[in-house]
């Protein structure tokens, strides 16, 4: 069981670079007494654009003071930023077909307390992880989707995603494309995995291209959905080695495990607040 | 100083897999009393094909004997092979342009005994490497090429080539594309350096498009050249874990390390009679 | 879901080196006609040993013949040996204490098809497995151990395990220490997972070990167990890398899927006849 | 070749951690006018112990009026810290004895421009080392070495190194101890190279070491030089995995490359002012 945490607020912003950013910040959060347990800060000097990232305990601090003292500094800066205290857990759906190794990582991790956040709600359009539902007490219901009534399963899943009332979808292996209609509705709200080294391998069954190909490494690569096939925001990547041994299934096999790491990362990196996504890349505050 | 070696030979097989292979291939061996030190074989299920590579001591072993009787083995399982002895060194000719890390790397690793091989001849399209070559004693050579005077210029390194009688030819961060023709001299015996994870970034600045993709990882890619740009068969592959920190001089520089690394290994590989090469793919026996 | 796997049979040999013995093998299952999927052997020079595995399909094929010539074979040459057919699936047991990340990740594993096993039995010095052996459908006992009452709860132990007639005993997190006496039991049929990269941090605790010593990378090792404490041989090791922003809590979270990984590959190979055990160390035929 | 940088000054602050140390040096660079190019902070929680790097351009910059104005806010803070520019190289020695892969490796990175330093002394107990320290124009002097004569030795580097007036004293496979005398002339400032993963493996002939425990990685750690054996502060430490094929030979040969990346990191991260040290850990700065 994880230990209990203590209530911090967390200060994600972007904005274009200028000077005294780092200054104006942490002046005023000095002023307010803030106690900071982390503080980082990243320019992007080709782009001309500055991050940072701010946590800090909530003890004995006037956040809605704060708040709207700081409002007045975004507004000045041109930041684009957000605000989250730790007690308000996100709340997430996940999205699956009919490989549940993903399914079943996430949902052991978030027993077992690597993910803050709830899970009302899993949809699928096939029936097979039912059961992992069931036991985990997980809302668990099936909708059809196919290229012949993507518009019409889409509607569904996005009633139901609102009346789950979710921030985060999370994307665990689903085999449908989602269209770019569904996207628009959750910004930088949709994660998913694909089973390559993303540039290499866009698209279908990526493990045999890879073979195919003869690479000496797989990999797998979790990313925020946008309206391009496999284009959106990397968030994390990682690799195996395999070798001429290997056959296709076992490059599956070994695939799997990569999956589930990148996966996993990537939700929880989501949930700590530690993603900030400008120009089609992710800044990982770590 | 690397110890000296005791005479060896090494066969590399390569032939329709059937029944029988190892028991007449070991058979065979066992008959001639052969001192086996490494023996190893691999099966591609899909493409039905057999590989083994079988290395043993030279003392008290009738190799010209063996050899003839293993002619007429090959011919009847239809066998590609070759049979080397490793007190033969072979030589080897490196072409560069004006990026000389890995020149550098190669020289560095002769000259501690890393690589067992003459290096006779450097060729480049410019003077940078100059000096380098002069310290180790290799015979360097200037020919200018670019896309105006490819034929010719890759007639005077023919020429060159042949003269230095080399069976090897490493591209060591060689800027210039080779032509079919050229490549047709050399069957398997061109092994290039690619500054990405191919298939991911083909072509040229890879670099560039990894960091404007915004990956996590970035790769280095060692191959046989073929007709096609970037399209050999891969012999090895390494990867670099990057951040947001990273700019692209980031990328080039932790690249660097890559790209010694996964050239150095091919080449020590090939040189160890090592790889197969197949349907656009190799075996490494390790 | 798993394909279903043709039947096939493993022999696993190892004995003194000599020479001949490659042919020998091979040639007695040429004889018998076998079709054979993988073959891989191996040399220590220095112990002068010798190593082999061969897999072949069982179908069309006298196993009952073979074995009783093989038993000549072995005799001759001395050798130790198993041959097993994978249609027996090995009936394995986990011990368990209270932290559940690697049992919940083996029996995920399991129900998805990953290991080729029976699993009937938990046991656990704590009752926090319960629900989770529950939905799996697992026999789950509690048997309370501690160093005061460690021959009494072994004795229990032992019971239950030979009742459930496994050949296999995974220490999944189970933080009490076995006594020889147990150990003896099962040689070579008790796999450990340790939460470092050993020999470093022998012992308790060995993340506040690595964060005290300033690391820059944390390991985790899966090895079979002997009389020594984290002694045995080592099957699998890999590491993370961490930096001076990781706490110890962040080290024991990265840490989880280090072990979650090298203890599921460990079982998985063992379970398919891959590792052979010697001198205190391991061949992984891959 | 490297492309000359800006003129930049790094400033290094390591203090005990309270409230407002962020704003009050951000405040006072901006205050002055400093273009940031990057900043970084770390807080050690459990040692109460801030640490900080800022780097910023230095043109149109009053550095000394900076620096007056700073050193009474690092005497109200208790800071211990240091103010570096870029455009004064450090000077760096090295020894070593006869395994010279890593002063290879070391030249020729400098030769390309990735090491931003002078290095006008190389000392050895042998004199393999010559011709490449000839090579690369540096001066290189052979002082025996031993348990009987170290004192005297030491004197000897000791005045060679101080005529040098180096500032950073590399260790790259010397193979001589160093006595707590010559240690406290150069504290954090000797980089030493250990071919093992730390603390695994201290003292002699660590490959060996890692052959006979059956390992299956093996590692290198560079790291600060203190009166302790292989016991400094790690700044870096890889791996590479090895199997049951490779002899102690091959862990030495694949070791040869995790020696040259680890002390070559180290290196280049103590030259541009990366790391600070405490408590016998490292802060990195990326």
């Amino acid at each position: 069981m994880p230990t209990p945490k203590n209530s911090s607020a967390v200060l994600l912003i972007t904005c274009p670079d200028q000077k005294g950013l780092v200054a104006t910040v942490s002046g005023e959060l000095y002023r307010f007494g803030a106690n900071i347990i982390h503080a980082d800060q990243h320019q992007d000097h080709e782009e001309g654009l500055f991050f940072m990232r701010v946590e800090w305990l909530l003890e004995d601090f006037d956040l809605a003071g704060f708040r709207s003292v700081f409002e007045e500094i975004a507004a000045r800066f041109n930041m684009t930023w957000q605000l989250k205290v730790n007690t308000e857990r996100p709340r997430v759906a996940i999205l699956v077909s009919q490989h549940l190794h993903c399914l079943a990582d996430l949902l052991q991790r978030h027993q077992l307390g690597e993910l803050e956040c709830d899970i009302p709600l899993i949809l699928s359009n096939h029936n097979d992880g039912e059961s992992l539902a069931k036991y985990h007490g997980i809302d668990f219901r099936v909708i059809e989707a196919s290229a012949a009534n993507r518009a019409e399963a889409e509607e569904k899943q996005l009633t139901l995603l609102r009346e789950a009332n979710v921030e985060l979808i999370v994307l665990a292996r689903y085999m449908q494309i989602l269209t770019p209609n569904f996207v628009a509705h959750y910004p930088f709200g949709i994660i998913n995995v694909h089973h390559s080294f993303l540039p290499a391998f866009i698209g279908a069954r990526p493990y045999h291209a890879a073979f195919g190909r003869g690479v000496k490494l797989i990999g797998a690569t979790s990313h925020y959905v946008t309206a391009g096939l496999d284009d959106g925001p990397i968030i994390e990547q990682d690799v195996a080695r395999i070798s001429h041994r290997d056959q296709v299934q076992d490059l599956v096999a070994r695939g799997r495990d990569l999956e589930r790491l990148v996966l996993s990362r990537a939700v929880r990196w989501h949930l700590d607040r530690r993603i900030v996504s400008y120009r089609n890349k992710t800044v990982i505050f770590d």
